[in-house]
């Protein structure tokens, strides 16, 4: 089974990386304990302007999994006021449907 | 050394994907054959409103390696005719800056 992916991105106001960074690891460290979570990878941009300045992908086992990992714990954590100065997040859900690789080179 | 990765986000209108991934497949299979190229995944959503109805995610060993694959062959895919009638996508480069992977389970 391969699972789902989640893609997350986000809009980080210049100058504050650190705090987004902080409040993420957080929910991350809650949400990787949950049944279901397979891995996850975050993403900062290479240039400091690009409209997503982090972006998440992360893969869970099913959407169950995904959607029963949303629990009280998680809404805690997220309606904490720090999260309010940033813009809303986009959450959502993905199958991969292309896929490749380099071809190794011959030796 | 850990490379690069694209996040290339698209929205698709409704009832286009077939559309959309045709054009999609042309410029990737173009593109994979570049030096530098590691791997991809195109990503499609769940759901079919989601903001972004395809999102590609793919590796390449540097920012320079990226940037030479976008030569007169390249511009020449992405400037046909359909192309122009999706709305223009917003790719930008990111470095991993915080991974995860579930712990395995205990035998």
């Amino acid at each position: 089974m391969p699972g789902i992916t989640l893609i997350n991105s986000f809009r980080v106001p210049a100058g504050r990386d650190e705090e987004f960074f902080a409040m993420w690891k957080q929910v991350n460290t809650y949400m990787r304990s949950k049944p279901g979570y397979i891995g996850h990878k975050l993403h900062r941009s290479l240039e400091p302007d690009a409209s997503y300045r982090f972006v998440n992908v992360a893969q869970w086992e099913s959407k169950a999994h995904f959607d029963a990992a949303h629990d009280d714990g998680f809404r805690a954590l997220v309606t904490q006021p720090g999260w309010a100065t940033f813009p809303p997040p986009h959450p959502a859900l993905y199958e991969v449907v292309h896929e490749g690789k380099a071809e190794a080179v011959a030796a």
